[in-house]
């Protein structure tokens, strides 16, 4: 059964909301209202146009259950991390009200005290959605999936990559490929209402955890299948979060997801890699494993002007010699159906 | 206060018992006894040659109290992983006589209701050295240590990584430099009695984990750091382990490690790196972020005789123009003085 979302996104809905905007544009189950006092009374595509979401944005969760909600989605987390005590408040009604919780924070909820005791007195339940279930270590046995993966790199966190996996799904539904979209993030998992936050994975069982996803995907029979990706190959922090989804979902083929305008990893002095590095570097690091060649390039343009736009693409296109665009800015159309008839299956080393 | 323990391995010590034998070779702790009754009667150095000890082996820990020890070691997972209750006998026999209980095992016995029950009664603590303790994200601070740092890569796992550092490290205070052994695995962190198991570490956190354990090791401002490494980068399911030791510890130099006999990934069809691209692959990677060069190579020639054993050190020697050696059969000391000329300090990418 498809939930019905009031989410709570205090002070932050406008700018500091990407799971909250990613479970609007691309979830599977639908979002009622969006609970944030400092935009109270207008609606969700007022505040953040490019969604097409009339619903409705409340000051409190008391005036949000009038929308009929299932589940409250905690999707951002508050300012300086820890839960303050008027979020407590409002998460703690939203139980009372029998209300799902569904939270991508990384401190988990259904591990606080009062929460937990809400919930059981309540008879409703808190899905943590980072908490990672047990899972086992990579065997392999991802090297018999029948349908040809795409895996999405990039050349830094937060450039788009899950965005792409979406919109290449989308294209792939309307050109008739059933195409299954892997999440491998918070945002991703509340989209999808399943998958693992592998960032969140014990180091030793990140590619068994990736393994497993690819596997799940698989049993529905798709004719593709798309994995969000995380991180990037040079980030200081998180790069082996990336080589783990590289080895565990053992992919056919990489689209890269690149903005433009980054020049450093973000919060780091790291500069980001070129297109033909960072071709290089995953190409050569696959090749030792399960060879996967890259496919094309989705750039992320938002910081630029359409001018700005047409010319990173023409240069990313002169640099590379592969199909490049910005499947947010253009639609995903055109780029996939250059991918498309590049995608093949391809063997694990032996 | 070093601890003198009493090392548990029924029916293990003399084949399956990789962390018990580091130990003896190279701990800071004593080692006064061994459990095995496969061999009681005998001493360890009957049993495992290479091993200078003469500590006997007794059949029951019962036995083994007599020798003094401090400290009960569990240095070997039991043949299929869960622990037989003849194991679980003799360590509740060891808390009962209030000796300290050091396990490496996956499972962590300080978590299993009977023995936290046990040690509670008995007033004694049970350190699982794979549980990781709460570390923080990767910042960059590792580049501000002054000590130049080298990291043990490897063509797999078990190749003998953790030894190569500690014999390093050995023949580095032979020639008067006060190096310092950074443990980032279970036998490691047994023989430093500090250190982290990096695999075990939240995949996020694993780089953060490693810059710590390397800024711990500078405080003690020594000359040179050594750094146990893990897995393989090309290693299908343990590279992203090896990538956050690569990042996270931000060497100055690389020492490869490898069995020149192991042709694939132990337990996969992946075949192994040759010398040259395991140097081009490492040094790429790292060029992004912080560049270290490969220094020497360190072969494992144990499964060779001595023609054999030559003839791969010359073999690799004329490949990759590195100086090459195998410092269990020959000794650290030729290698180390071909590598210190060698070691300077490097500075991140900018």
């Amino acid at each position: 059964m498809k939930r019905r979302y009031l989410v709570l996104a205090p002070d932050r809905f406008a700018h500091d909301a990407k799971t909250a905007h990613g479970v609007i544009a691309y979830g599977s189950d639908e979002t009622v209202g969006v609970v944030d006092p400092s935009c109270g009374g207008s609606r969700v595509s007022d505040v953040v146009p490019y969604l097409q979401s009339r619903a409705p944005i409340v000051s409190t969760v008391d005036e949000g259950l009038a929308l009929g909600p299932t589940a409250l989605l905690v999707g951002t987390a508050p300012q300086g991390g820890a839960l303050p005590p008027s979020w407590r408040a409002e998460i703690l009604r939203a139980i009372d009200a029998r209300l799902e919780i569904v939270s991508g924070l990384h401190d988990m909820l259904g591990e606080d005290e009062e929460f937990k005791r809400a919930a059981q007195r309540a008879g409703t339940t808190i899905w943590d959605v980072r908490k990672p279930p047990a899972v086992p270590l990579f065997s392999g046995a991802v090297y018999d999936v029948a349908a040809p993966t795409l895996l999405m790199v990039g050349n830094d966190c937060a450039v788009g990559k899950m965005t792409v996996a979406l919109e290449l799904r989308r294209a792939a539904e309307r050109a008739n490929v059933r195409a299954a979209f892997v999440p491998t993030g918070q945002t991703g998992i509340m989209i999808a209402g399943w998958g693992i936050a592998i960032d969140r994975v014990i180091a030793d069982f990140a590619p068994g955890a990736t393994e497993s996803l690819v596997r799940y995907a698989a049993e529905s029979k798709p004719d593709l299948i798309v994995v969000e990706g995380q991180g990037s190959i040079n980030h200081p922090a998180y790069a082996p979060v990336t080589l783990a989804l590289m080895y565990g979902a053992a992919p056919d083929g990489l689209v890269l997801v690149c903005d433009p305008t980054r020049k450093r990893i973000h919060g780091f002095n790291t500069p980001t890699l070129a297109y033909r590095e960072l071709i290089r570097t995953h190409e050569s690091l696959l090749a030792a494993v399960k060879p996967a060649r890259t496919l094309g390039i989705a750039l992320n343009t938002r910081h630029l002007d359409d001018d700005g736009a047409r010319a990173a693409i023409a240069h990313a296109k002169a640099e590379t010699h592969l199909p490049v665009d910005d499947v947010v800015r253009y639609g995903p159309d055109a780029l996939y159906a250059a991918i498309a008839p590049r995608i093949q299956k391809e063997r694990p080393c032996v």
